[in-house]
C-alpha cells in the first residue's frame, strides 16, 4: 500500500464535521459557567449544562465580530454589539462534548479570543474551549500521584537542529531508579504540534489517573513534532514519510534509549497517532516493522490484513475514531484483521467527531491493551 | 523590614520605563527579517538591524489598529491600513535589544497579534516579539548537551490542589544516576507565571550554554506560581508572603527533594526571583535564613545590612538590574553588604529596562556564582 493511497483515505476520514449535536433543545438554559480553559480571572468563553458555548468580546468600535465556532453553513456565531462596547452570542445549539478549537474574526481579521488560553492547531495557535463532557473524570486533574512531562532537546543531524520533544514519565520514575518501562511513541495531527497530547489532549492525566486506579501498565510517552516538511492542509497527498521516519527512528529513538530507563525492543515500544500522526504511525510501522509491537491509528486511517502480510506481527492493533466519523470502516478492519488471525481492538468514541475528545478516549482505552 | 517597606522599594524600581533607546539613526535600515518569536510560518512582526520593529495586522474593516509598542507619550505605535487590508506601522525610533511584551488594540479591543507567539505576562497570554540582542549567544539554542524541563504537578495540602512547577535538570541528570545536584528555586514576576523562566528567559538553554563552556556548576532549577493570593497591580503592598512562602518551603522543596536527586540541605539550596518574585525572594529568605544560602534579587528590591544581622549568614547574595531602572541603589546595596562583612555581587544590565534581556543577563552572571 503506497502512502498516497494512505493519505487518501485520512483526508477521508477527516473532513470537517459540524461540531453540533444533534438534539435541539427547546430553551437555552441559564447556568452558564466560564470555560475551563479560560485566561486566570477570565469570565467569557462560558459554556452551559447543555453544552451551548457563549461569547463575549470586548471591541467597542467594531462593525462585526464572529467566532468561527458554530453551524457550518453560518460560518459560525455571529455576536451583537451591546452600548457597553461588549459583543456577545451563544451558540445556536448545544456543543459536542470535550476540546474545540477556534478563532475570532474582527471586522475581517481573524484574531483569538483574549479570554481563552491557546492551543496550537491549523498551523496556528488558536483559541480553546471545553465544553464539560460526562465522562470528564478520566482525565480530570486528582489528587493522585502525579507522573512528569518534561520537554527533552534532542540532536537531530538530519535536520540540522536539535529538536523539541516532550516526555511523560509515570509517578514514581524518579525514585524507582532501576526500573526500566516500555514506550509509546504518539503523534499529533495536521497543523498540530507536540505540545498538543498534553495540552490538549491531557495525556499525562488519564495516564495518572490510569495507573492510580491500576488499569494500566505505567509506561513512558514520547511526543514529538511530525511535520518535518511543512505539509500544507488539502496537500496531505504529497506528504513524505522519510524525513520523519528518520527523525524519530534514527534520531529521537536512541536518544530516549540512551537518556531514559526504557525497554528498549520491539515489545517494549509502541506507536500510535491521531490523524496525520495515524497516517504516520502506519507508513512507520509497515516500514519499519522490527521497531515497533504495538500500534494505534487513532482517526488516522485503518490496516487492512494485506498491510502487514509477510511482516513481524504486531502484538496489538488499535484503531478508533469518533462515532461522527467513519465507524464502520474502523469496525470493519478489526474485524478483518482478527479474522487473519491478529489481535486487532477497534473503539469508538461515542457522539464526538475529528477532535480531541475522540482522541483524549481512544488513548484512554488503549492505554491498557499495550504491553501486555 | 516590614513586607510593606519592601513592596514600596519594588514598586518604586518598577516603575514602567520607556523600551526605546535613546539614539535617534536618521535613516530605517531596510533590511527587516521574521522575529524569532514569530508563530511558524509568519512573516510579521519583523525586526531590523537598528531594533525597529514592524508590524503587520490583516483587518479589512477595521477603523483603527494600534501596536502597544513605542514610544509611551503616544500609547504605542499606531497602523495605517493599505488597500489590501493589512495594516502596518514601525516603531519611531529602535527599541531596547530583547524580549518585550505587546498587544494590539483593534477598534478599541486588546488582542494579540496572530503572528506571534504568546507569552504569559500582566496576567494575561500577551504577544512578544525578539529585539535581536547584540549578545543574544548565551541563550542561543546550540549543539550542545541539553538539560530538560519538565512539568511537575506537586501535592499541595494549603491550597487543595496539586500544583504545577518546572524542573530544569542539567545535561546528563538522567544518565549518572547517583550523582545529586543543588538546586536554584527561580521566581518570575507580577503577572507571569511558572513557565516565564523557560519560555521569555531561556533559562534551560543558559545553563546549557554555561555548563557546556565548563562556567557553571550543574544545578537543578525549579520554577512555580508566586502569585498565590492574586495581587493586583498597583496593590502589591497588600501582598502577604505567607500563602506562598508555606507552598515553596513546606510543600514543593520536600516534594522535589524526595522525587530529584538534590543535594538537600541550606549550602546547596538557592533562591532568586525577578521583579515580584525578588521581593518574594527578599522575604522568604529573610524568614526562612536555614533553608537557602544563596540569595538572588533581580530588578527585584536590595537587602541592607540590617536585613540580615543575626540570622545564619548567606553564601552570596546577588543584587541585579537593568541600566534603565536603578543601577545606583543596586550597586550601593552590594558595596554596603560587601562593607560589613557579606560576599555580596551587584550586576547591572547595560542598556536595558524592567524586561526579560535584564533578567536572562543577570541568571547567566549569577548561575557561576551559585553552590561554589
Amino acid at each position: 500500500m503506497t502512502i498516497k493511497s494512505i493519505a487518501a483515505f485520512v483526508v477521508a476520514t477527516t473532513i470537517s464535521i459540524s461540531s453540533f449535536s444533534q438534539s435541539s433543545p427547546t430553551a437555552v438554559a441559564e447556568d452558564f459557567k466560564p470555560s475551563s480553559l479560560n485566561q486566570p480571572g477570565q469570565e467569557y468563553p462560558q459554556v452551559n449544562s447543555q453544552g451551548y458555548a457563549r461569547f463575549r468580546i470586548f471591541a467597542p468600535k467594531a462593525d462585526s465580530v464572529k467566532v468561527s465556532l458554530g453551524l457550518g453553513g453560518r460560518g459560525g456565531t455571529i455576536l451583537k454589539k451591546g452600548a457597553d462596547g461588549y459583543w456577545t452570542g451563544t451558540t445556536e445549539g448545544p456543543m459536542d462534548e470535550g476540546f474545540h478549537y477556534y478563532n475570532v474574526t474582527i471586522d475581517g481579521g481573524k484574531f483569538n479570543d483574549p479570554g481563552a488560553k491557546n492551543y496550537y492547531g491549523s498551523v496556528r495557535w488558536e483559541s480553546g474551549i471545553e465544553i464539560t463532557a460526562h465522562d470528564q473524570d478520566f482525565y480530570a486533574l486528582k489528587d493522585v500521584p502525579h507522573g512528569n512531562v518534561q520537554q527533552i532537546l534532542f540532536p537531530s543531524k538530519s535536520t540540522g537542529t536539535p529538536r523539541r520533544a516532550f516526555v511523560y514519565t509515570p509517578p514514581g520514575y524518579e525514585k524507582e531508579k532501576s526500573k526500566k518501562y516500555p514506550v509509546l511513541y504518539l503523534q499529533h495531527g495536521w497543523g498540530e504540534d507536540e505540545t498538543a497530547w498534553s495540552n490538549q489532549g491531557h495525556a499525562n492525566l488519564i495516564m495518572d489517573n490510569l495507573i492510580a486506579e491500576g488499569k494500566t501498565k505505567p509506561f513512558i510517552i514520547v511526543m514529538t513534532y511530525g511535520m518535518t516538511n511543512e505539509v500544507k492542509w488539502g496537500k496531505i497527498r504529497d506528504f513524505k514519510i522519510d524525513g520523519f521516519q528518520t527523525v524519530l527512528v534514527d534520531e529521537l529513538i536512541p536518544y530516549v534509549d540512551a537518556n531514559f530507563r526504557t525497554m528498549a525492543n520491539r515489545d517494549n515500544r509502541a506507536m500510535a497517532g491521531l490523524s496525520m500522526g495515524g497516517m504516520e504511525t502506519k507508513a512507520i510501522t509497515l516500514n519499519k516493522p522490527e521497531v515497533f509491537g504495538y500500534y494505534g491509528l487513532l482517526s488516522g486511517g485503518v490496516y487492512a490484513p494485506e498491510d502487514l502480510k509477510d511482516k513481524a506481527k504486531p502484538k496489538l492493533v488499535f484503531i478508533s475514531c469518533g462515532s461522527k466519523e467513519r465507524p464502520d470502516g474502523v469496525n470493519k478492519s478489526a474485524t478483518d484483521l482478527k479474522a487473519a488471525g491478529y489481535n486487532a481492538v477497534s473503539y469508538v468514541s461515542d457522539k464526538t467527531a475529528h477532535e480531541f475528545l475522540t482522541w483524549r478516549r481512544s488513548l484512554h482505552e488503549m492505554a491498557p491493551l499495550l504491553f501486555k
